[in-house]
């Protein structure tokens, strides 16, 4: 193969030893993917059952789904997009790797954020970008600043940014996010505004790009607010201009989207108090899981504003991320995703937790890793 | 925009313009896209309630997909191929993305034939591959020729068959594909494989690469043969060495496919007596679609060994396919795909007719084109 070496998700690994726990009967709580545990909303199922037996589900692209998207910008935003600028795409991921072909050469260098989401790095590797990373620490909130994007010799073509961002739920406010971009824009950096976990946040307001920059290219998803990951399905919002190019793309490298969840997310967009339940759970137990690693002796852990995720520092237990959860999913059942997915640098002293769980699996998880982390700890002390 | 120029699919205006016909309330027969018009076999659709009521639908791969793969692979084609290298993919398109990036550089020679599916360019273009054509007139059956292959110079670094083959359906037997496959050995050529219109053939049985060759990339999908076109779910069978690396190209760039489908897609693939039925029923409406057209005075037609299309010389009547086809579906309500879709050099004097539809829209769109062509030609000629 003469393509550059791509890393997999090392948390691929803890999730194919869950299945297999699964299959044969044993226990296994998923807190390793970004993926909530509870299905789409009652209503997309609904639509969903109703549409297989009248559709014969050829290739589509639902007009009304794109308009209820223009829709979704005007109340939540006070935006107001032009339904040519909306492309529904195969998932986030989709989207990204048409953003990533259309607007950049290679070579070209892309900056994000360290810790942060691996498939940014690694399709940016795979289609011969160069990933710049900021390092965003917990000493500085997880934040990217300005500086860092100035200091940027020469300046990157492109920048990624996401808030809520993954693993660190941390969230720029519109003051921030604004300073970011205006830096952007000075220095001629194109802007790919990750905003998969808008929806998701406790207490503050996700500010969308599209607010301060309307030539930022959006990525969003319908799998983590709508709980629809194994639908495929999200959506792009890019200038008008670039709009029937950046669809050739679509088009030829992915054909449409799948045509059942294009109907099922038209109807979770409108289950607005069935998705505001489920993340007061999130909500919940975000607080629950931060309380009870605490007790656990993993402090310190910076409270996410949004997304579903914590990120623990766990030094003092491991400088091997990866054989922590690999011990932790086969010796507890628990899964966890390792720092090293997120941060090639300093991961090897983090791991990712999802709450996007059912309470009861916040127990249960707790439970177990209170009664074996001691014997974890002895294990790698002797 | 920095990414190279793509071309749409025109047939896509097409399919833009039935769609808006059909919301107005007005007729529309789709033989622009290569999809069925019928639905998945219902035992697929059974499956897809069932598991939508069970399952909350995240990141999924199926092992009892994969393994039922590796079964058909036995069965049909006397190839044993090991679990770990059947992979599942969002289509077919989304493996052929993956295996084009995993396997070749920018800049890479990657022959396909002419007429062929518009992505097979399109998409080596995106990610800055050159697409070298090899010339298969009508003259040589739509077939490639090893001399052909051979006299590429320099050799390209990959090749991409399909047989059968869009837009033509024509087939090549196991004397033919060995021919081929022995030249690319010779010269190091890498093969990929469409195989996503096995099954569907009249007469002739489709060689897999496969039983050639064990380290071709092959690429299939449940859109054809399984009738889920909208479901977006195909496979890839790579050689074992480099399944993690191509599997790694796969998570990082699309996540895993639509869970949904690969449930039903396992239920489809026991349903041979169905899916049979319909190809008999692609193979009366070829005939009678032949027959129908040399009635209007469009002749000569190569007929297809498999697949579900006719590629048609209109040569007669324009040298301008587009307009043709948009003039067909605005006068006529038929979707036509224009032949410069799949030929950039002669595809104007070409449309390419799906007859996976009832038989009732052969017989209806035959009768909307006796009606039509005499009074375009008159305005032609005018």
């Amino acid at each position: 193969m003469r393509g550059p070496s791509v890393t997999p998700f090392h948390a691929g690994e803890i999730g194919t030893r869950g299945a297999a726990r699964l299959r044969a009967g044993r226990p296994f709580i998923g807190m390793h993917y970004g993926q909530p545990s509870a299905g789409a909303p009652p209503a997309a199922i609904a639509a969903a059952h109703r549409v297989l037996d009248r559709d014969p589900l050829g290739y589509t692209e639902l007009v009304e789904l794109r308009e209820r998207i223009v829709a979704y910008y005007a109340a939540s935003h006070g935006v107001e997009v032009g339904l040519e600028r909306v492309l529904l795409t195969a998932g986030a991921s989709a989207g990204l790797v048409a953003a990533y072909a259309a607007m950049f050469r290679p070579g070209d260098r892309v900056a994000m954020l360290r810790p942060g989401y691996p498939a940014y790095r690694n399709t940016l590797a795979a289609l011969r970008l160069t990933p710049v990373e900021i390092d965003c620490g917990p000493e500085q909130g997880f934040h990217p600043t300005p500086a860092q994007l100035a200091a940027l010799t020469p300046a990157p073509q492109g920048f990624v940014v996401a808030s809520p961002a993954n693993p660190t739920g941390a969230m720029l406010d519109a003051r921030q996010l604004g300073a970011l971009l205006e830096t952007c824009r000075t220095r001629g950096i194109r802007v790919i505004s990750d905003e998969i976990y808008h929806g998701i946040s406790f207490g503050k307001r996700a500010v969308s790009a599209l607010e301060i920059d309307p030539r930022a290219v959006v990525i969003n998803s319908f799998s983590k607010l709508y709980r629809m990951p194994g639908w495929r399905l999200g959506w792009m919002i890019v200038p008008a201009d670039w709009a029937a190019q950046v669809h050739a793309y679509l088009i030829n490298m992915f054909l449409t989207p799948a045509t059942l969840a294009q109907h099922a997310a038209l109807a979770a967009m409108d289950e607005r108090e069935d998705l505001e339940r489920w993340v007061r759970i999130y909500e919940r137990n975000r607080t629950r899981l931060i309380e009870g690693l605490a007790a656990l002796g993993i402090t310190g852990i910076v409270p996410p504003d949004g997304a579903f995720y914590l990120y623990a520092d766990i030094g003092h237990l491991t400088r091997d991320s990866m054989q922590f959860c690999l011990r932790a999913v086969d010796e507890t059942g628990v899964g966890l995703a390792p720092g090293i997915d997120f941060d090639p640098v300093n991961g090897q002293r983090f791991v990712r937790l999802s709450f996007a769980v059912n309470p009861q699996e916040i127990e249960q998880a707790l439970a177990q890793l209170a009664a074996w982390l001691p014997r974890y700890r002895d294990a790698e002390s002797a």
